[in-house]
């Protein structure tokens, strides 16, 4: 089992308990085995985050309580027995997991309920997201599940996230390492794919890196030459030459960081023109973020100018029209670039999305907007120092979603609706990389997979003739 | 989405409404999305394989209920939505999916509760697996989680076992596709390890082969040079010449049937002379299985024939002695074969495995031992005509388990522990291939990779080589 070292997880503990004011019970469950098809037929195990974040036991069954008055912490678990020896290889006792963990106490689970309803201190719980905890959650404190939400705790969420936000040497180096085996994964699958191939040949060999590495995906693959459907992950389509394949992937790194890189790039050997004049716009705009991120930036005006050069890219291609600047207002441009420009990074892909989108990337007097693309920008708030976040703008043509707004004639002042049909068939195209913001800046993490035209056009052209 | 032709189901539910007799309402809820780290990034779906074997649809958020009296089998999911199909792409209507099911009613999930609880027949369930189906139910049914056993139906499940333990020629397709793929897993890791290599480098190779059809592992791999570990799954040893490598790995089929294969070789180009006797006993204790296997023989005397020659096999390398029937009897054997000789196999890689094992496995007057390896043997009935099951002997030498029974003289009249200690280092070997049970006798399924010894080290020759 890879972790830090024990003081860290003692030090992360102890900066809760001061954002707790010294006061309260923080439970935190570790995940358990999730079954497949049986109970014991199990998807490879994934420990919670934020129980990683402080206790960094990476083994199911274990959880976690500390004691914001006293400082105190203590690890949930059953003792190893000579049949898991026998069965599972020498395992660390809960002794050992403790010294591990940085000195906690330990304790059998069968105390947990009376530990957790005895105390005449506050219960704070962070929001359940896997329907064991929530069954485990309301056997411990014998309510209904419905009412556990009762002891969900903003106080606890917003110092969580507080702490976890701020990225810390020791876990940049990690994240490197994550967006180092992603830039790999991207490699892998700009040399390998091939016209008549399948997209899950390609996904299989992208997915291969991190699994390699014993680790697995931050999240599922997208490997789809139909780049316009966001949420694709089907691999069965086959390549065909002139087509352009979409690939988002990251892999974990060895403490379970994650990374989350996008490139899109054709199946044959060079991009049609159309493709090109598309393609150089998302470029531009990720540059153009790029270019303004700085601790105090607000994430939500990067995004407009990203958007702003989206715009002005597909007014030059004759698919946009009017005043760039109403349009970007109005919004004109989430038909084309229907999602945000990025969320933070860190244990999660979308880091602590369990605790609350919001609580992460807004803050109060920050609301999110209704409008299209805008709606569904996770990170809008002031960037800081040692926040790490994805830069992932793209253009995608969704035939079902022009042909909704065309009938409504929404937004037509900025929408050149009658070329749009030329684009059908396009796809999508989307470029993404994560970064640390710096006291003056950013720094792209990890040795991003090429991006610029011919560097794209160079590596196919090698993997086709290869 | 690939499933079988809709006569298929309806016929399946019209079986399952004549051995129910005609009476009872069966509900089997689909399985839905299972998160990882939080709700939105989803483990690989899964879907249930009951609800498969019966509906065939193969997305998440489905259900479907089956009324005995009137054989009239109702599928419940929501209509598909504008916003699925700008997120997913095109989606078949629930309309759609209820003719590809076989022409079954729809409804709205909204309706479930009302459906289960005023009909005046009786409500039959399988027993929940997942988390998900416990908080479901007990909502649906208004009661707490613990009190969902009252409906779970040992008729049902007598069903079910009854008619998914006789593979149609359908699904024989389905199971030689999953053992062809199965096979190819364990080639591309033969051909893949070489010393020096880490564990999971070898694991993500035979991974990327289901992946590649766009299917997955039907169960967790075993890749290790500590073969004696019977639950291993982790893949972190680094691969040094003079050891074995246990591979135990499986694909799925298109439509989710399952193939379990074992092979065990050198990380070197050939055995040694300690593991090529070692391993030449598997190998024979499964060709005395395999001679054995035919309709009416009892899987469990087919085991204890095994025990039998790995008995003699160990007695002549002088590491047990004493009288072979006593010491079969004694169960002596379990010391270096923990395990039983096979499971049932199908949708599920232990088939049925949710419905409960002795269900599948047992019958009446037939109960499971409490002997170390008997205890485990998961099959041990009369075989039938078109059973398919797994054929997998193995000896280890487990040292803490030595130890254990040592220190015990468990058994001392049959083992010679004076020597075993000379085998501490030597990990495990394992064989398995998986049959289809014929009208006078058994096949195997697929192409099975090579296991004679010649033929291993001659691939392993090549492989470090090449």
């Amino acid at each position: 089992m890879m972790m830090f070292s024990p003081s860290t997880y003692q030090h992360r503990r102890a900066s809760l308990c001061t954002l707790m004011h010294h006061t309260g019970l923080v439970f935190i469950p570790g995940n358990d085995e999730s079954p497949m098809n049986y109970r014991d037929n199990v998807y490879r195990f994934r420990q919670d985050s934020t129980f990683l974040y402080f206790f960094g036991i990476d083994k199911p069954g274990y959880s976690g309580l500390i004691d914001c008055q006293s400082g105190v912490a203590t690890l949930f678990g059953h003792e190893t027995t000579i049949d898991h020896v026998i069965w599972m290889g020498p395992q660390p006792s809960l002794a050992d997991l403790a010294d591990m963990a940085g000195g906690v106490e330990t304790a059998s689970p069968d105390t947990l309920a009376t530990r957790l309803t005895v105390s005449d201190q506050t219960l704070h719980l962070l929001p359940p997201y896997r329907d064991h905890h929530r069954l485990l959650l309301a056997s411990l404190l014998r309510v209904s599940p419905e009412h556990l939400s009762r002891y969900v705790s903003e106080d606890l969420i917003r110092a969580i996230v507080a702490l976890r936000s701020l990225k810390t040497d020791e876990e940049l180096f990690q994240l490197e390492q994550a967006c180092t085996r992603t830039s790999q994964m991207h490699l892998t699958g700009m040399r390998t794919a091939k016209p008549g191939m399948l997209e899950s040949e390609v996904m299989a060999a992208v997915r291969a890196v991190p699994l390699s590495y014993g680790r697995d995906v931050s999240f599922p693959i997208i490997c789809s030459v139909r780049g316009e459907v966001l949420h694709n992950h089907h691999h069965d389509n086959r390549l065909n030459s002139g087509q352009l394949l979409l690939l988002d992937a990251g892999g974990e790194s060895d403490f379970h960081y994650a990374g989350d890189m996008t490139r899109t790039f054709p199946v044959g050997p060079t991009f049609t023109a159309q493709q090109a004049e598309v393609y150089q716009i998302v470029l531009d705009s990720m540059k153009e973020a790029f270019s303004m991120i700085r601790p105090g930036a607000m994430y939500r005006d990067i995004h407009l100018a990203a958007a702003r050069v989206i715009t002005e890219g597909l007014q030059q291609l004759g698919l946009m029209k009017g005043d760039v600047s109403e349009s970007v207002a109005a919004g004109a441009h989430g038909l084309f670039f229907p999602h945000g420009l990025g969320h933070m990074m860190g244990l999660d892909v979308h880091d602590m999305e369990n605790l609350g989108e919001d609580f992460v990337g807004y803050r109060e007097g920050l609301q999110r907007s209704s409008q299209l693309g805008l709606k569904s920008l996770r990170l809008a708030r002031e960037l800081q120092e040692r926040f790490v976040l994805t830069v992932e703008p793209g253009i995608y043509f969704i035939p079902a979603l022009i042909e909704t707004w065309k009938q409504k004639k929404h937004l037509a002042q900025f929408i050149q609706y009658e070329v749009l049909p030329d684009y059908y068939d396009f796809g999508g195209i989307r470029l993404e990389d994560d970064v640390v913001v710096t006291h003056d800046g950013y720094r792209i993490l990890g040795t991003p997979a090429p991006k610029e035209l011919r560097d794209v056009e160079s590596i196919r052209q090698q993997a086709i003739s290869g």
